[in-house]
This record gives C-alpha cells, structure tokens and sequence, in this order.
C-alpha cells in the first residue's frame, strides 16, 4: 500500500470549505476524491491537514491518501491536472511513510490574510483581498495582535458549537506588514479553532479603525465569550499559506 | 479649463486594448470616455499614454483629459470607481499643468511579462501570467535579453503594417528574474513598437527553451525581417507596469 503526500493549491470561492458534507455540495475533499478514485479505480479518502471555510483559499494545502496503483508520481500528476477543475491544482506528490497522517501529524500551519486598504479597489487581486478603503492603523493592530501571541483559551474568537471542546491554542506570532497599501497579516499558530483567524482578524479591523483600543484585545480574550470580540473578516481575505510538520 | 491626470489599472481580458475604435468594440479607452463625460456632461477625450494590445493589462496607466467641470477630485474618483466596471479603477487623479500630454511627454515606459514555469499550472495567478511548462534557462534569456539593450532598429520584433515608420527604439534594460518557477521580465524603454515587447519574449522563450541559441538575437535583430524572430507571446501574461515622465 502506498501513502501519498500532495500539495494543492486551491481557490475556494466556489467551495463550501475543505470537508466533504452531505447531500450534493461542492468541497474540495470531495472534488480531490472523485478525480482521484477515477484515476486509481479505488475508492479513495483523502486526509487533509484541516478543514478551511466557504471561500477560503489555499497556496499550499498539505493531504494524503493511501493506494494501490501503480502509476508512477508523474503520470498522476499529469491526470490530476488534467481533470481537476481549473480553481484546485495538486502541484507536487511524492511517495511518504506509511505512518505520515496530513492531520494529526501537523506541527503548526501559517494562515494570510491580505486587505487592500487604499482607497479604491483593486482589479487584480480583488478575489483575494478584502477592501477595506478607510485607513487602518498598522502600529495599533500589532500592538493587539501581541498580545494575543502566546498559549490561551481562544474561546472568544471561535463560532464553535461544542461548547466541551477545548479551545487552548498557541499563536506563535502575527506579522502584520503594509506596503504600499497593501497589507498583509500573516498567522502562525498549533492550531486554530473554526472561523479563528476571521475573527481575530475582524477584531484587529476594528482597532485598526479606532473603534475598539489595542488595549481592548486583553479583556476580550479573557473574558472568553464569543460576542466580546469583533465581527468575523470576509472569507475570501483568507488563505491557508503553509503547513509544517 | 482644467487638465487632469490620471493613474488607471486595469485587466484587459475582456477589452480590445486601450484605444477606442471603429463601431461597437469594447475598448478601455471608449469606457473611460462614455463614463467620464456622463460625469461631466461634456464630450471627452481621454489622452492615454500609449496603445495596448488586445488582453494586455495594465497596473499603472497614465492618461489626461481637460474639461470645465467643477466637481473636487475626490467627487470624480467616487464617481469613477461606482461607474466604471469592475475590471477597470481610476486610482489617482490630480489637477496638472495645461502643458501636460500623457502620451508626447512620456520618458519611458515599463512593462512586465509574467511566466509560471512550474510543470503545473497555478490557480491564482492564471489570467494574468502564461504557463509555460517545460523548464527555460534563463542564463540564456539574459544573455539575449543584453544584446537588444541600447539603441537599436526593432522592425524585426513587430508587426507594424506601415512600414514607412520610424522603427528605431532605444532599451534601457530588460531584467529576467525568477523566483519559485515563477519568472518576471521587466522591459524598460523610450517606447515599444507594435506587438514588440511581445515578440521579443516569445524570441526569449525559444531561447530559453534552447530551439534558438542566445547568439542568434545578434542575427535577427540584424535582419530587420519580422519571420526571424519568435513567435508573439500570449497578451494575457503582459502588463504596463508603469510610465516615466
């Protein structure tokens, strides 16, 4: 049996997110698997690293699954990119150890979340970046997002529904960089709960704006209920940079 | 009467080039103007810095326009960025000097030309760059690209039917430089003739592809002949960068 790791790259406006759902709905995972079962004649499950939301972008999703076929990695690749629908490509596979797992074995991940903040919009990364035409404050958004970089109960940038889950996470930094306009929020972290990143980004908007303090963000965190914080930032601002194992 | 500058970007994928032409063509040219003079309620004539081929884009085009109307600059970019479609943004504008002519005072331009050169193609980027999947070497590409540099008769790398114009241009630089698989060319001169940014990087290509030799830029630039040279590269991967007054 071999287990094959892939890098994709994917743009998701037209997906509902990462994960398989039930009923006739368009998700990545479940794009990968029917093209891939094609290829192997196999039934295939495709473990991927997380789930991402509706709209959420990926430069370089990590997965795997486990085959019989035969194919070389090349001649794979070649099909895939054949018959994947223009907006998911796998750009490179490779034979892996049977013990690798694309999620359980996830060190840490590195989401981006990029805002046009000139005044007018974009025409070519405007798929890609949310426009946010009033100026935002860098230095006090990176005052905030310091004081969120560390290991704490995220439980009030999180939509999560189980309420029994636990929501300790470690953000190992936020760089929060601007040229030109453009800016560019970069997260690193073990792990992130459902909707996280939107959220804490959606709260930095807000004291980018003035509307809330950087000073804010301490009580927000600590008072570990959802409605403390900002609203949740535009999905499609959102991609999945990296994952490290 | 006031003269007005303005910075424009736009995605040509779905325009004729800049200039406005006979019967019911989709140009930016013609866009700009049927917008502009609703806003002013007077005929304009928008002045741009240069043509651009069918499906080239722009990220900074400069053009001029006079007119009576009294509305503040920052009136006219609100108008301008609800009006206008969303593949074309006015970015800046400012009152000028009656003198100023954004197509006689031009110094020099930049354009740049975008390959993916990694064996699969890329989802973000694909409108705006060509994939080319077998591998170039750029060395080469260099070293042809430093032959055209200088002052130089170009009737070999156009299409100009007129053959009685001046076909003489002179090229500051052409910069290859790659990062990841993905390559930008950036071409700086006193002006380009028809389709010859184009031209010369489908010559480069074949360089880099090793179907023509680095030295044979000497012969074919020598022999002012149209079928010497390459063929012309895709419009899509090609954009005004910007322009030097």
């Amino acid at each position: 049996m071999r287990n094959l790791k892939i890098e994709i790259e994917y743009d998701g406006s037209r997906y509902k997110g990462w994960q398989t759902q039930k009923g006739n709905i368009a998700t990545i995972q479940e794009k990968l698997e029917s093209v891939i079962a094609k290829m192997t004649k196999e039934e295939i499950q495709v473990i991927g690293c997380g789930r991402t939301d509706t709209g959420v972008h990926a430069e370089n999703y990590i997965a795997n699954f486990t085959t019989n076929c035969e194919k070389t990695v090349e001649e794979m690749l070649d099909y895939l990119c054949e018959y994947l629908p223009e907006d998911i490509v796998v750009k490179a596979m490779k034979d892996t150890s049977e013990r690798f797992h694309a999620r359980y074995n996830v060190i840490s991940k590195t989401y981006v979340y990029r805002i046009n903040n000139n005044k007018y919009r974009n025409v070519f990364n405007k798929k890609y970046t949310c426009h946010i035409p009033e100026k935002l404050d860098i230095e006090q958004m990176q005052k905030a997002a310091a004081i969120l970089v560390g290991t704490h109960d995220f439980m009030s940038f999180t939509t999560l529904k189980n309420k029994s889950k636990a929501t300790v996470r470690t953000i190992n930094y936020i760089n929060i960089r601007e040229n030109d306009g453009n800016i560019e929020m970069e997260f690193n972290g073990n792990g992130f709960l459902k909707n996280m990143v939107r959220i804490i980004t959606g709260t930095l908007i807000e004291i980018g704006l003035g509307t809330k303090k950087f000073e804010d963000m301490k009580k927000i965190l600590e008072a570990k209920q959802r409605s403390e914080a900002g609203p949740t930032a535009h999905a499609h601002g959102l991609a999945l940079k990296n994952v490290q194992y």
